[in-house]
């Protein structure tokens, strides 16, 4: 009755734990939400009444060229005319799917990778190749033995506060990175949700910007910098590429919401903006350095990791390994404490890892004392 | 470089002409665009802060809630928990094609059928089985053949002003068409967008609202009754098919823009909305009656067309066979009049059919008086 696709169709598993949290007492290190208290009150009252009628399937003129001229700032050569506003940075998983995807195509991804583009990639029949990594970036040998023996269609990368790993790639990595990817000429999907949310002084240049000849996308949102529930992200990408993603945004919605593009287009490019990213960024690196605290407390004998230099999420690796998808079975059971287990970011399905993922943005210092306390408890118990 | 599925993508031929007929001096009966004097002033100014968060893939309550209870009145069996808030109906086309389309699957559509349909079911390679229809409905013989041949994933049908023939099928049509289905086993997808703009007195009735047994899919939209520019639309699901559109739906986008699903809740379920609904009815049904009159005096002895009691297209076949696609260029290019041509419509490429069809909700009596003058003329030079 369905399509051969659809056996491939999985829940959201990150939306699966999301409703679970939903439960009274429950701490939840799960999510990537930003802190409903850190976004901004938009104001909506000035929408204009044209914006009622259909726009245009590349997005509203104006906050293509407020998209751009950012992008410019970060050295990807860019125009407007390269600009996608889409609904929301998922749907350009979607977009890349359908144009590069068909079932057995190998695809690049570090790995660990963000778990929604595994599967969109997956949904539509990807052979997925899992890139490990160093401290510093990609393995570029490993992705140069990927190439020889299966090019993959397209590299899929979050060089900037990777999730679920915090991975930052140095400046070194980012430019061995672009020059790996030209000379295979594999495209780049760069994914950059978390750019903004920067708390150390880092190396941010998006690949799209180091790379020479290779075809590339850059994906962006405002989800992380303004408020998600507009579900309004980008796409900017190599001009070969363009006429293929408008028809394709064309074909699943037409156009995306125009009273969203107009507000958030108000606050893209201004001094405001600016500082309201600041504003997250303090309040988030003093989130990050509770947690490291806390963590440093009850899970130093227990787990290693890196205090990430940007991002939402602390990613530890437990000394023992665990199954931590059982884990957070008996975490949520017996103790109601949430978190994301690490197995499922991995392409190879039922290997056991010891990773998991954990979120700062939510939680109260409180909570992550109480919550990781207890987790770190019950890890020990069955040690 | 590209996947398979790619070579099938097409562009949106009505957004092309759409973009051709903003040119100056232009009188266009091409597009489906709602009249913008005609929409209603929407007030901003108190959307709610947490719709600022993420949503539920679902929709909003309130707004599935108000959705379930207007499909109730008008026979449909079905709760808020059957009601998946789309980001337009277009989102709809797609996820339908991603659930039941490999290459090679049989589709069932009505010959013409609404060509962003086709183009989306087309994409994915599905197969199209044009059905033809009568006078009243669906020509239910022709699917039992089609059935008995290649049996279809599933019939998308449009009995009520349908795009682009404006047919409304009669009660008795309906009732044939569902048991039909029924008995063949074959889930029915029913796209409703005109459904409120109606004009005379016929019956509306969904098919949604008469299967007994086969699984269904019901298209609704607020882009022809509200505001097109919101991007907000829905389906209504038999039980069965739920999950599945919800995993979907998390895939494609997440979920929809909650400011726009805020406000269309504040309108749907109040008299405020009946009654904005009964002046877009009269104000389309003088605009239809103007062109009738128009059509009358200029195409009386070059067409046969029916007055469509709803909807916003007259579809005229022309008593001589021209290929409306070369009709059209010469228009544009020596009387600047945009028109549909009727070949894009059906499944069978490249046949040429003399259709045409002509949107009566933009232009002016004037510009009707004078475009279909103009029009006629350039077809009569022609003979």
């Amino acid at each position: 009755m369905f399509s051969e696709r659809a056996t491939r169709l999985t829940s959201s598993l990150i939306r699966e734990i999301l409703a679970a949290t939903q439960q009274p007492g429950v701490i939840s290190f799960a999510g990537g939400l930003p802190a409903t208290d850190l976004l901004p009150k938009l104001d909506w009252s000035s929408v204009p009444f044209d914006t009622e009628q259909y726009g245009m399937s590349e997005g509203e003129p104006q906050l293509r060229e407020a998209i751009a001229e950012r992008a410019r700032n970060l050295g990807i050569r860019c125009t407007a005319s390269q600009v996608l506003v889409l609904s929301g940075s998922q749907q350009a998983l979607d977009l890349v799917a359908k144009l590069f995807v068909d079932p057995g195509t190998p695809v690049a991804m570090e790995a660990p990778t963000y778990l929604a583009a595994l599967q969109s990639f997956r949904f539509f029949g990807a052979d997925i190749q899992g890139l490990p990594t160093t401290a510093d970036g990609l393995d570029c040998a490993a992705l140069r033995r990927v190439a020889a023996d299966k090019k993959p269609a397209f590299a899929y990368l979050i060089p900037s506060f990777q999730n679920p790993s915090g991975l930052c790639y140095s400046r070194a990595a980012r430019g061995e990175a672009a020059r790996t990817l030209d000379e295979l000429d594999i495209p780049l999907i760069e994914d950059e949700p978390y750019r903004e949310l920067a708390y150390d002084d880092v190396d941010r240049t998006p690949l799209c910007a180091l790379v020479q000849k290779t075809s590339w996308v850059y994906m962006g949102t405002f989800s992380k910098t303004l408020a998600p529930g507009l579900r309004v992200g980008y796409v900017i990408t190599s001009p070969d590429l363009f006429p293929w993603f408008v028809k394709l945004k064309q074909a699943a919605d037409l156009h995306s919401n125009r009273p969203s593009q107009w507000l958030i287009s108000q606050w893209v490019c201004t001094p405001e903006f600016d500082a309201h990213i600041a504003e997250l960024q303090a309040a988030y690196r003093a989130k990050r350095d509770t947690m490291q605290a806390v963590l440093e407390r009850h899970f130093g004998d227990l787990a290693d990791w890196k205090k990430p230099a940007g991002g939402l999420f602390f990613w530890l690796k437990l000394k023992q390994a665990i199954d931590t998808r059982d884990l957070l079975k008996q975490a949520m059971a017996e103790e109601k404490i949430a978190f994301m287990p690490g197995e499922p970011f991995f392409a190879t399905e039922g290997e056991v890892t010891g990773y998991m993922r954990l979120n700062f943005s939510l939680a109260s210092p409180e909570q992550m004392e109480d919550g990781l306390g207890r987790l770190a408890a019950l890890i020990r118990k069955r040690q």
